[in-house]
């Protein structure tokens, strides 16, 4: 039975401590698609399931969070925002100069059995730039995604971006035999040629006339010999220095029906996880959602919070830079410590103008015992605290890392010399 | 019949334009919490239907998006955030000191008709102070509601807190022989005192042998005379210099059952808008969720995005104030022309050692004709171009606002040379 005090099973509560993990993902996220020239949209949790149905076909259908509304319309919490994003596009795109870069971070929604790297609810982070045909475009998105994986203190060597083209696998089918409609369920074999038993993967390709080796063969192609996509995107990364992050690798065609050119997918070295983000072209995409009234050529990345916190806990460096960045994440900048409740206009009207000049002031709220406050100071990881005492107008400034204190002379501006110190390092606990 | 492509009713599309908007409105709630010492906490999108009836009873159980999930749950979306963050609470509490000063900004739901400052998915900014009973966090709370306005660019006299307390109203049931049991019964009245026709008023009001000029009275006593915690947030407000926003008026009870003490709302000094904002004091609310396991006292408050949006765009000072920071929010740094292709190797290097000294670039990902990368430039908002052309490596830089230009020598670091010039004012259009 599941508890009334714990969230539905796959969901998460973010208590302000397990917050700033979030936080530190969505800000690194932020940064990195700001510096890549990207602007921030959102779509709507709640769509209509025709929406979702109309694309992801097979897979995503049976993960639904699916209901009827009390206007008795047919809906879905998003499983994820490609179609969501399609559909805004197909709506405003006139409205922007092409190509688009467009970026979001939010929630999507799958009911799957809840199991590490994989909840119900997660966050997600999609950058995707439509009205480009070029293979800039996919080059642009892949260097992101290696960025993303910098960003957050991934070493060379701790990860790797494995690239492959549809449309080599689309001439691989014309040339062997396999109809163009049946692309996608053929495609559902390779996608899955690391997993499923051998005496399967040749039952299941026997219907198309296809042996297993012919498959391995293919994949095991030189570099870039089956895709000028692909040599013209290692060129790309090549000459952005990113190109030791990449390797070719006709195994991946991703699970989802709409791709149509150049596909990604971002793993740990060991490939001890799942895939931790992944993308790729989906150039019919918006036309199939919008019944043909808008084409744009698109391509997008995602990248989920679940498999990637997975992978900064395991990974020391990357670990390392979250915890000295969690170390900074004061509450306040100061604290206010009423030694004498007599005083407490005087105190208040301190942490008032503290505030107003920008800075990060707390308080206690009521009359509380001395070393309760310093307690209370101590967890908000404030890197001072200000006493008023009896002896005000004269106050007393702490520094409660380096356990060093100075008087603030009733003439003087507490404000200013406290903007001071929140400058200089802490002293003798750095020496 | 609703538009597949377009979101559904009550729901909105946050392009990157709109979402300016959103973006202003969170940094400048995350801004105010920071600085008055709040934690971020986040709580699903979906819970058990049981956490959301226990608490709202009455009238948010009627717009509750509510369904039975594939593992046969009843769950809903969550209309408001209370009653989540004290299941949280009551889960972690012993983790952190108190008071727990905790802020959220997140969406909520209710199937209501879509209206002007009403929709049926919305954001909220929410901040709650919790174990802490003295009327020191009454006063806290209601200082950010007002920090939050001037925040937005309200300026004294376009605003007004008015503030109650729940109280003084048992204290007048008491004494007026209203049974305790009662008492929200007919506070729902008094909540309408001011919407309701006086006829249907007298006849609700009978039932408690009460005339409606004993109300009005009531409602008149002459300032804190009714209620001492009124008194002390006032002399509290007066400290902060904000008592100038706030005014005593026990017409506010607020509709939700679960307040105990001191309530307010925000209102536009018009009162032309329903509430902007509102909170209050619900001693009770963390003992009911968990069944009497935790009893900590708390206090909240809560801003939508909707009515204040519709207020800000009404109001010349603050909507003056968001135009000009939307004016300021390039999508990028500098944009990089590649006025001649066949240095496209050469532009590309340069956009990513852009990137990587923190700035943020964007380039034309495929050849394009020179004015329509000028143009794309210009809609980026950014405001410096590098042109990368064929006398590189001599570059060009150029100030997009001021329409100047400088000449980067070979031996030069544009970044470096970039970098100054973004501190520095834009010069002939600013003088």
């Amino acid at each position: 039975m599941d508890s009334p005090y714990q969230p539905l099973p796959g969901f998460r509560d973010f208590a302000p401590r397990d917050r700033l993990l979030s936080r530190y993902l969505f800000e690194a996220w932020t940064r990195v698609a700001t510096r890549y020239g990207f602007s921030e949209y959102e779509a709507p949790i709640l769509e209509r399931a025709a929406l979702y149905l109309k694309k992801s076909g097979g897979e995503l259908s049976g993960q639904l969070f699916r209901f009827t509304d009390k206007g008795d319309r047919d809906v879905v919490l998003r499983p994820e925002l490609t179609a969501s994003l399609a559909r805004i596009v197909a709506d405003q795109q006139r409205d922007y100069a092409k190509p688009l870069k467009w970026f979001e971070i939010g929630r999507c929604f799958r009911y799957e059995k809840p199991q590490r790297g994989r909840l119900r609810e997660f966050y997600q982070f999609n950058a995707d730039i439509m009205g480009e045909t070029s293979v800039g475009a996919d080059a642009e998105l892949i260097a992101l995604s290696i960025d993303v994986m910098r960003e957050l203190g991934f070493q060379p060597g701790e990860f790797v971006v494995r690239l492959s083209d549809r449309e080599a696998w689309a001439t691989f089918c014309r040339e062997n035999g396999v109809a163009a409609g049946q692309l996608d369920a053929f495609l559902q074999i390779v996608d899955k040629i690391e997993r499923d038993p051998e005496v399967k993967l040749r039952e299941r390709l026997q219907a198309f006339g296809l042996e297993l080796e012919t498959i391995r063969e293919f994949i095991a192609s030189p570099d870039t010999s089956r895709s000028e996509n692909l040599a013209a995107v290692l060129a790309d990364l090549e000459t952005r220095g990113l190109a030791q992050f990449a390797e070719i690798d006709l195994s991946i065609v991703r699970g989802l029906a709409y791709y149509t050119g150049v596909v990604f997918e971002v793993f740990d070295a060991s490939k001890a996880l799942r895939s931790v983000a992944g993308g790729g072209r989906y150039d019919s995409l918006i036309s199939i959602i919008t019944d043909g009234s808008t084409d744009l050529a698109a391509t997008g990345y995602a990248m989920g919070d679940c498999v990637i916190t997975e992978l900064i806990n395991e990974t020391p460096q990357a670990l390392a830079q979250f915890v000295a960045w969690r170390q900074r994440q004061a509450t306040c900048d100061v604290y206010v410590i009423i030694a004498d409740d007599s005083k407490r206009p005087e105190a208040i009207r301190l942490v008032n103008a503290l505030r107003e000049s920008g800075l990060g002031a707390d308080y206690p709220l009521s009359p509380t015992k001395i070393n309760k406050q310093f307690k209370g100071a101590d967890q908000t990881l404030a890197r001072f605290a200000i006493v008023v005492g009896s002896e005000y107008p004269e106050l007393q400034l702490k520094n409660l890392n380096a356990r060093t204190e100075e008087s603030i002379a009733p003439n003087a501006d507490p404000i200013e010399i406290l903007k001071i110190r929140l400058t200089e390092p802490d002293g003798p606990l750095l020496t």
